[in-house]
């Protein structure tokens, strides 16, 4: 019981701040924004965070190992939450032919369906890897183990004012983004998918490079495709819940380019997950298809339909 | 030489059921259903029946194990029929672009063409699974082999009477199938795609979750995956053939949902079987792709080009 | 340093034909032939090669092991190449849909940005496989290192003069193609990805088959996939900047079906290369697959925009 409720609290604050920063963007009903960052958040993670701390770790170590079982799991469920952002697409497609044609409406309540299974997926996974099947993280969890040594209200503290702060950073690098961007001329999806990505997953990003130059892969790897999967299963769902909560209900229709950025992530990180090794050029593949979409999306011009 | 005949009868009698109800809606023009029954008994088997196993073997053991080659075998021979899917889509969006334009003609001869393929290579894999490789997979056969004593005409006599009564039982499942889906208002595609394959394939679900909870996983996999093989390497193409006896050639497109559905479906299981070994969450994961799978058809308005 | 020079002499080399016959093509402006000749080479050298490889070392070995490791890097590369290959389609439709809509000219630049990071990543593999684990690739150099009791210079010249007499035949052999196509009737694209591909595989094609028969999976494999690689990260980036060379810039846009093409092939030969053995059965897998692709590709009808 206890340990369920810490992976809640720990996914709900761990990902507090792209949270607020989507909930604020939501209230706005700038639904392209937020979309922009689920994408980016995937990616950057997968690829971007991944691939450098393959890459880094790489260059120490000829080859390292990591559970491939615990990987293929969350691999696994990044594929669902792949397919649930390529059902709304294919769904638009496909009844867009009927004669009653294709509603807002209904892509809706299709995107909230999706959105809950996600979501249920999501404590699955939790009961999985943090009760039924721990042993299997052991080598992922070991370091935050030695490192919680504080009670459980000071944990808690802690972590409400470490979120307050990262919120209120977040704000103000998003703003001096948005600035710069004006004065750069770079597009609304390729700063969402991009840079956001760079600048909200630093955290991550320094960890994960860490603990692959320590030769900690499994820590490594957890970190980056967890955050991903946390993104994918929790994240978005809860933004979906929440726009109804807004009265502005957004569905999971992301654009081609999104969805295909996400299947194709997704596909390369099962390849190299699949062995339970990695070794350096693995790296250079992650972060060759990171900047592979990156140019996509530096090219992609601005759509006319961007949110009221 | 008795082995292949074995494997042929076996193949062709254990989806006579499949095999009456399609040549029936064939021989009356129902092209639609049929190919909705064909997607329905793929990602039923991949996903419910599968799923279910894993899932009820799950919580009885922490880890299952199964002949990864033999397993891997069956499912990149999907993966040829999920193409052979795809390709007749693929042809008539290419088709379309080019100034003589496609023709419902060329679409028959190339979809006439992959069944063949598809054909041929079924009867490769009962050569490996039942002759050079049948090794691999004695843990799927053991339990077959010891409730095997009938002679061979008794079992044919009793094959041919199970399979009238099948026939007529799912004649009569059908029927009352189609007067609930009028009262309650659901779409013939969802019917045929997700109603008809739970209850098309109670046989094969109920031995297969059987065989999980014995820890039989060999066993329980090779239904599944097995029968999904016999339906689109065999059942499908003979389908083909069968539309040419009937004078209304049937091709292969399907639509894209379905299409998706099946590759989505076969790169899930492909990701689920590669390891060799299955546990709780890869049950839960099956099932969820159902659900999301489930709730699109659900949602996909009739289309207007209804089978005369 | 020696081992890299040694290496891109070899890639430079070995697929000099191809970059000559491309070349030639370029500056007559036809990127349609240029374009199916690479999907040709990798569909060509993955399935049919690999695949008659692998039937006809399962016909005398039961199992046949290769190293994974060296495989699957390179297997990922090529899924890297088949993503930059479905890019430019992608941003296509999504710039089509935009006010400023589509355009050639950043068409060619997101292609020639494309370009470069394969360029790179082929380089980075080179790397890879010839210095930093070389060790896995051990098995696949073997038999070449005993052959090689050239002096440097002697090599050079006779791969050069070899290369010469090869691109002489390549010319006749495709002006030979050329006729009996416009006699028999068949379709500019079939005889590009399909027949050129045959022919102009030829020397990879018995080398791997005689490999296999030996039991020397590692070099069979690596001829295949390495074959298939240099096509898609070396031949095809070059291509790229020679078209710039000869002022028609090129872009990376493969029509449909090719795209498809290679998307599959790729998926299917890192389900059949992911456990590291090989039997019978999965040689069939990879020349059904291209048994169906040829299918489409022969009934596919000529495009109306031939280039010029």
């Amino acid at each position: 019981m206890g340990h369920g409720l810490g992976g809640l609290l720990n996914a709900t604050f761990g990902n507090a701040a792209e949270l607020i920063i989507a909930g604020i963007a939501l209230s706005k009903g700038l639904t392209n924004v937020v979309k922009a960052s689920i994408t980016g958040s995937i990616i950057g993670n997968v690829l971007l965070v991944l691939g450098f701390s393959i890459l880094m770790g790489g260059t120490k170590y000829k080859e390292q190992r990591f559970n491939r079982t615990a990987a293929t799991s969350s691999v696994i469920s990044l594929s669902l939450a792949a397919i649930g952002l390529i059902i709304p697409t294919v769904f638009h497609r496909a009844a867009d032919r009927t004669p009653g044609g294709w509603s807002p409406l209904v892509e809706q309540k299709l995107s909230l369906g999706i959105a809950v299974v996600m979501f249920l997926t999501y404590f699955c996974m939790l009961g999985f890897s943090l009760r039924t099947h721990k042993h299997l993280y052991r080598g992922a969890g070991e370091h935050e183990q030695t490192g919680r040594q504080w009670s459980r209200s000071k944990a808690v503290i802690i972590l409400l004012i470490a979120t307050a702060f990262v919120a209120l950073l977040s704000e103000f690098l998003v703003g001096t983004i948005e600035s710069v961007r004006d004065s750069v001329g770079l597009t609304e999806v390729f700063v969402g998918v991009i840079i956001v990505a760079i600048v909200g997953n630093a955290a991550e990003h320094s960890t994960a490079i860490l603990m692959a130059m320590k030769n900690k892969m499994d820590l490594s790897v957890g970190i980056a495709i967890g955050s991903s999967l946390q993104i994918a299963l929790f994240v978005a769902p809860v933004l979906i819940f929440l726009s109804y909560a807004f009265g502005r209900p957004m569905d999971l229709e992301f654009t081609l380019p999104e969805v295909v950025a996400v299947v194709v992530s997704v596909f390369v990180l099962f390849q190299i997950s699949s062995d339970g090794e990695t070794n350096w050029i693995e790296g250079i593949q992650l972060l060759s298809l990171y900047l592979i979409l990156g140019i996509l999306f530096f090219y992609l011009p601005e759509p006319a339909h961007t949110a009221p």
